[in-house]
Order: C-alpha cells, then sequence, then structure tokens
C-alpha cells in the first residue's frame, strides 16, 4: 500500500481571487505583517500498486486527468510505502 | 521574514462529499485499487515577526480565525525562516 501526497495549486501567472480575498482580510484584521498568500488543494490519496515506480506513473496520470486543471493549475506530490514517515 | 505552510482537513468524524465524489470517479476511471481519498486546502503564507514563537502564535491564531471553521476542520502547519529548506 502506498500514499500519495498531492499539492495542487494556480499557475503563478493565474489570479487568484480567493488569495487575494484572505490577504485583504487578514490586513483588515490586523494581520498586516502577513507579505504572501497562497492558496491550494492538498489531497491524500492511499493505493495498491506492484511497486513505488507503478504507483508514481498513476497518480501522475490522476492529476493530469481528474485532480488538476493543467491548464491553470501545477501539482507536485510524493509517493511513500505505507508506514515510512514524511512530513 | 517567515513561511506558513498550513494544511485543513476536515474532521475524520466529518463526511466530506467533495472526496467522496473524486473516489467514485476514480472507479469510474478504473482506478479502483485507489483505497482512500482526503482532500483538504493548503496555504503558503510568508510574513514578518520578530522571532519564530512570535510568527507560530500568529499563524495559529489566523487558522483558528480565518483559515479553519474549527467545528468542522483541523488544522496544522509548519514555520519556517524564509530561505531554509523543507518538504
Amino acid at each position: 500500500m502506498y500514499k500519495a501526497k498531492i499539492f495542487v495549486n494556480y499557475k503563478p501567472s493565474v489570479l487568484d481571487p480567493q488569495a487575494q480575498a484572505i490577504h485583504k482580510a487578514l490586513v483588515r484584521l490586523g494581520d498586516d505583517n502577513v507579505a504572501t498568500v497562497m492558496m491550494g488543494k492538498y489531497f491524500e490519496l492511499t493505493l495498491t500498486a506492484t511497486d513505488v515506480d507503478a504507483a508514481t506513473a498513476q497518480v501522475d496520470r490522476i492529476c493530469d486527468r481528474l485532480l488538476a486543471n493543467v491548464s491553470m493549475e501545477t501539482y507536485h506530490f510524493t509517493v511513500t510505502p505505507v508506514g515510512e514517515a514524511t512530513v
């Protein structure tokens, strides 16, 4: 069994109104020392696979087809055997 | 300058229809070896602060007040000086 930790974010060139709204709210709340706000989606999948390469290839395909809108978003992920600690 | 990496997820007891919909879509696409799907929000903030403890306390307050709905969601985060590599 493998665990995939997937991060999906807007490309830098894409305007993120939600992150901007959060930044404005922070300033209104007095947290004006916050310089930048970036917001994204985070997924954790567990899947069976023959080996880590097979799991990695499958997760990449899943991100490309379903989890990320590749015209506007980028993604990166880690795949580890379940039981091995990462962050 | 400090960078906070924040993860906000539903509490285990809370039903996540979006994650369920993704799981069903994966099965339809033939990825039926995916056992579990968890989805959450991911934020990166950069902020100035006197020291890492002050930055940590502020980020905790920001999560509690703005980024997480603490009745349904949990959050965890890391705070590191900008320039020090983490995952």
